[in-house]
C-alpha cells in the first residue's frame, strides 16, 4: 500500500490552483483547470486529477501556450456557436462556450459549439455531464497528438480521439461515456513500461507493423484503434469533426507542432447539444427521459452489467463527504510546485 | 461458380419495383425501397440490394404494416424536422424529409430529422451519402430488432444498432461509413449456418453467456457488440436516440411486437446534418474540404489503408456501365414475386 495522503475536494481544487497560479497561470484559467482536476479525483479518476498538473505546467515550455488568454465568444442567430481559446488550455474555453450551447439547443433544438485553440490534455466527461445535467443530450469530439494507426497501416495519423456522450436523467447524474477510439489510453502503456509489464494482445503494433506487447517497442511503433476498421472510422470521424470542420489541426499537426515535446494536443473541441423536449412532437414532457429509464433498467436487470457511468458515480459520495486519498509523493511534489 | 444472370441497374430497379407492387406496395413506397435496393446492387453490396426484396414481401404478413402510407412531414422554425412514416417502409419517409433536413441545416449551420413509424430493413448509407453529396456533414442511427448482449450481460438488448457518418468531397463521392454496433451483421451469421462453418471468435455467446462459434448456438444465443464494452456503449447509444428521443420503440420492443416473425423491425431513426460553411468563421469557403482532402492524403499515403467506402465506390463504374450479375435463382424468385 503506497503512501497517502487524505484531501477534501475543497483542498484538492486549492492545491491545483496555486500550483498553476505560481507558474503564471491566470486566475480564471487556473480554476478552470482545478475544476476538471477536482472532477477527477471526485469520480476516482486519479490519471485525469491531480496527477495532470505536472503536465499543465511543463505545458508552459511551450512558449506557444498563453496561460493568461482569455476565450472570446462568437455566436449570431444560427445554431452554432465558436469559442476561441487564445492558445489557452480548454477548460476555460469551454465554461465560457457551454452555457451558449445550452441556450442555442434549447432555442434550435439541436445546436454545436466549436472551441478553437486550445491545448486539451483534459477528459471529454465533464462537458458532456454538464450539459446531460442541464437536460440536454451531448456529444463531444476532440482530436490529440498522432499515436494510433489507421486501418490497413502502421503509422500514427490519428490521436487517441475520444467521443463522449451524454444523456440526462432525473434525479440522478446523467448517463454519460468518454471513450478513445484507440485500444487502451497513452498513459497506460506509459504504465505497463513502468510497470515492466507486458501490454495485452491488439493494443500496439510495432514500427514494421507487427503486433507487440513490449511497451517500449509500443510507443515507439503505434496504437491500435478499438475494434478495429470500425473503431479507426470513430478516429476518422473525430478528426474531421474537431479538425477539417471547424478549421482545426489534425492530430498529426498537433504532434508536429509540439516541438517542445509537452505532449499537449492542440486544436478544437466540437460538442453538439440536443434538446428532447424539442423531439418527440405530441409526446408528453419527460417521456424521453422516462423511456430512456425503461431501456436502462432492461440493461440492469441482466446480472453484470453496469451502466458506462456507473462506476464513476459509485466513487462520487464517499469523495464529497470524506476527500480523496492522493499519493504522498505526488502532493509533495505538487507543494513543491505551489512554492510552499 | 454459380449460376447467374446479367441485369441493368435499370432493370434491377423495375424488377425490384414490379415485384412489391404486385404484392400491394404503393407506387411511391415501392420505388423507393426499390431505389435503395438498385443502389446497393450498383456498389456491390447484393446483402442490401435484390436479395431483401423477399423480406419486403414477407414483412407484408404483419398486418400493421402498411405498404401504401404515404408519410407526413412536420417542420417549423426549429432545427428539428419530423416524418410520420405511417407504418410503411423508411426509404419512403426518407426522401420525403431530406430535403427538409439539407435547407434546415444549411438555414441553422446543423439540424435534425426524427423519422417515426417505419419499418427499416435498408442500410443507413445511401441517406447520408445523399446528404454529403449536397455538402453536408451526415449522421444516421437506427436501432432494430434486439439480438446484440449489453456489455457484462448475456441477453439480448440491442439490435445491430448501425451508426453511419458521411464527410462530403468536391469532384467525388463522399466519405461514407455504415457500422454496426454488433462484431457481425446477423446476416452473416445465418450465411455461416447456411454454408455450416464455424464463426470466427469474438461474435457471439450461448444462452449461457459462454463464447460459441457454433452458427445454429449463436442465433439462440446472443450477439456480441464490436470492440467490447466500447462497442455495447455505441449501441446504447443508438437506441437512445433513435428511440427514446424521438419517442420511438427500442429493439427488444421493436422485436416483442413482430408477432409474425417477418424480422423487419418497426421504429425510428434518428439523422443530424451540419453545414461546414457555417463553421470556421473567417476562414475560405470550401477550406473544410480541403483541409479533409489533406488528411486523407495522409491516411492513403500508407500501404494498405483504404477510406471506409472505398470498396462501394470502386464497385460503382463498372455497375453503372455494364450492370450487375443477380444469382439465377434470385432472379427467378423475383419474377414469380412480380407475377411474370
Amino acid at each position: 500500500m503506497s503512501d497517502t495522503v487524505r484531501l477534501s475536494l475543497d483542498a484538492v481544487q486549492e492545491l491545483a490552483a496555486r500550483a498553476l497560479l505560481a507558474h503564471g497561470y491566470s486566475d480564471a484559467q487556473a480554476r478552470a483547470v482545478a475544476r476538471t482536476v477536482t472532477a477527477a479525483e471526485r469520480d476516482g479518476c486519479p490519471s485525469h486529477g491531480l496527477f495532470r498538473i505536472p503536465f499543465y505546467v511543463a505545458a508552459l515550455k511551450n512558449e506557444e501556450v498563453d496561460a493568461r488568454a482569455a476565450p472570446t465568444l462568437s455566436s449570431d442567430d444560427s445554431a452554432i456557436a465558436h469559442v476561441d481559446g487564445g492558445r489557452g488550455f480548454c477548460p476555460l474555453a469551454l465554461e465560457t462556450g457551454l452555457p451558449v450551447l445550452a441556450d442555442t439547443a434549447r432555442r434550435h433544438g439541436i445546436a454545436a459549439l466549436a472551441i478553437h485553440e486550445v491545448y486539451n490534455i483534459a477528459a471529454l466527461w465533464p462537458e458532456v455531464e454538464h450539459l446531460a445535467s442541464e437536460g440536454l443530450v451531448a456529444f463531444a469530439f476532440t482530436a490529440s497528438n498522432a499515436c494510433v494507426a489507421p486501418a490497413g497501416g502502421i503509422r500514427p495519423v490519428y490521436g487517441t480521439n475520444p467521443m463522449a456522450f451524454g444523456w440526462p436523467r432525473a434525479d440522478r447524474p446523467p448517463m454519460v461515456f468518454d471513450q478513445a477510439s484507440s485500444a487502451c489510453a497513452r498513459g497506460e502503456i506509459q504504465l505497463h513500461l513502468r510497470a515492466g509489464k507486458p501490454l495485452p494482445e491488439g493494443w500496439a503494433i510495432d514500427e514494421r507493423g507487427e503486433p507487440t506487447t513490449d511497451p517500449a517497442t509500443a510507443l515507439a511503433g503505434a496504437q491500435l484503434p478499438f475494434g478495429g476498421h470500425k473503431g479507426a472510422a470513430i478516429a476518422l470521424m473525430v478528426e474531421l469533426l474537431a479538425g477539417a470542420l471547424i478549421g482545426e489541426l489534425f492530430s498529426t499537426e498537433s504532434s508536429a507542432r509540439d516541438t517542445a515535446k509537452t505532449g499537449a494536443p492542440f486544436g478544437g473541441e466540437y460538442l453538439i447539444a440536443i434538446d428532447p423536449s424539442r423531439h418527440a412532437p405530441g409526446r408528453a414532457a419527460g417521456s424521453h427521459l422516462e423511456r430512456a429509464e425503461e431501456l436502462f433498467a432492461t440493461v440492469l436487470a441482466q446480472d453484470g452489467t453496469r451502466l458506462p457511468s456507473d462506476r464513476r458515480y459509485a466513487a462520487r459520495p464517499a469523495s464529497l463527504a470524506g476527500g480523496v486519498d492522493v499519493v504522498a509523493s505526488l502532493h509533495e511534489r505538487l507543494l513543491e510546485l505551489a512554492g510552499d
